[in-house]
């Protein structure tokens, strides 16, 4: 027995951005024969994240560029459709790394059930990879103290928003960085952070400087490039930096390195490059506190939602746009 | 009473590299009338070190620049002419701040007492600041794991040579970095290192690379610059850079930045700016185990000693162009 299943293939190592050519929409049979602790997942969401850009290869990553001609790897939340592990059954709503397809097969093992408190898409944000990293990096790497002055860059992004209330609830004066006023204001309303900077605006330096009157403490890096070179001269002593993503440039052979590597002397900072999968002792913690606080109204978040599968690597080309509000799923 | 005292004044702010118009000799007369608690000291070794270029202003630093028209700023240690402390007798040696003069009054509880294990020049360097930078550099903020692959920029300087020391007893393999064959053989045969590259051989990066096969795991860095760029590439997953200095930049006003700001990211680097004089609370464990290791023969060290204070802005000179091995002092 074996059913069509559509797939988005990586074909082609982008050079620079991602451009069309470098994925490629097909049909190929699935065989529904499962293994012993297999799982066939019909997938309803899947994720669309800046890493991917690192995994499609060209340049300096943390792991092995992804294989040509397989499907995009990422995130997907889907329903089981048939299980040969006994702790999964037909029906169950199961988080996988089946990536960009619309049915896949994996061990149950590497399967995680989800409750459903949420609604499924959050799964891939608030309640899954991104919220993870918002919380680890937070927590266990920038370690902020109450009425500390934290920065977050990518604010209203999947990971940013979530950082930034975490931030907040822990006590500190949280500072979102975001581009353009619809993004500011939604930080500042929605989010509940204490203030918002428009990177995009011609004074964005100095409207920062005059947004942390007291300096900068933790400083929660997703974008790199200019963003950090006008945080570096704001840090405090002692101040940290989460180091979690170059967004701006990602798309480059070369990584500029921002101006200002004095200051990390001077200022005695802490900088740690971090990757929220190598820290999978604790995803759970992370999981089960996200979940409740979102299920709980004490955290906000926003989705973006792309409708069909075709129209996954357009909705990758608008996230480095900056054009995605919260997490960016692709609803199959 | 007072007493004649020689004196060598920072006397404008340098522009670049100090010139020999930056510092002027002078002669004041000095009280000796000592307050309670206050001590009269005769210097007998001054120091020289690469950080005098950041206090000396014109670019950031880690603190206030001196005030012009002053000694200047160096620790030195001398013998107690006269003393109203209760705890410090004429003829004790002491190590005091007291900078670039042949006298100086201080606090008793400013001065630290010198057992005379070690000759006096040693209290300025090995069982001196320089020594518990490396040891709190290396051990508090590298934490350096027995096997690892430690890397040591300016491995024939004052910190370097005790840093990678300090790592090989640890039960690393260390590879020093230097400039010329000279101190590169010194490196390897008097300290002991694994290993030593000069860092101005025509391939530098590669020679580096060969020398580090399994990757670098701690990076004691204590010059940025092109150094810096070449350890970058080579570091293994959850490395460590130890950021102690960038003495390559000093005399510049923009620090140039290092390539390969990605690899922070993706090799999940910790990197720290660490100021010895932050963490006062450690100095007495690591001032006592140096001394221990160095009147032992455990812990090598070199001096490179100029005699008189005149000589002491052209001894600065010298240590920025490399011409000193081991601790730079200036006896007086």
């Amino acid at each position: 027995m074996s059913l069509p299943n559509r797939q988005l293939l990586l074909v082609r190592r982008p050079e620079g951005a991602f451009r069309n050519g470098d994925f490629s929409l097909a049909t190929r049979e699935l065989s529904e024969d499962l293994a012993p602790g297999e799982i066939l997942v019909r997938n309803l969401f899947v994720s669309v994240d800046p890493y991917l850009r690192l995994l499609a290869g060209g340049g300096e990553t943390f792991t092995q560029p992804l294989t040509l001609g397989q499907p995009m790897a990422s995130w997907a939340v889907g329903e089981v459709a048939a299980s040969r592990d006994p702790g999964i059954a037909s029906g169950d709503k199961v988080v996988t790394y089946l990536g960009w397809q619309l049915f896949g097969i994996c061990p149950g093992a590497e399967a995680r059930k989800v409750s459903g408190r949420l609604p499924l898409p959050a799964y891939l944000g608030v309640a899954g990879m991104p919220g993870v990293t918002a919380y680890l990096g937070m927590f266990d790497i920038g370690r902020p103290k109450a009425g500390e002055t934290v920065v977050i860059s990518a604010a209203a992004g999947a990971v940013g928003s979530i950082a930034g209330q975490l931030a907040r609830m822990h006590g500190c004066r949280v500072i979102g960085i975001a581009g353009g006023p619809a993004k500011c204001r939604h930080v500042v309303e929605d989010l509940g952070f204490g203030a918002s900077v428009d990177y995009k605006a011609a004074h964005f330096p100095s409207d920062l400087g005059r947004a942390a009157p007291e300096g900068i403490d933790l400083y929660f890096d997703s974008v790199g490039g200019p963003v950090l070179e006008a945080v570096l001269p704001l840090l405090n002593p002692f101040a940290r930096i989460v180091l979690c993503g170059h967004i701006s440039t990602y798309n480059r052979r070369e990584t500029p390195v921002p101006k200002g590597w004095e200051f990390l002397l001077s200022r005695r900072v802490r900088l740690q490059g971090f990757i929220v999968g190598d820290r999978l002792d604790r995803w759970p913690e992370a999981l089960a506190r996200l979940e409740h606080w979102a299920a709980g109204g004490k955290l906000r978040y926003e989705e973006t939602i792309i409708e069909g599968l075709e129209n996954a690597p357009e909705a990758l080309h608008d996230l480095f746009q900056g054009k995605s509000l919260g997490k960016l799923v692709v609803a199959l």
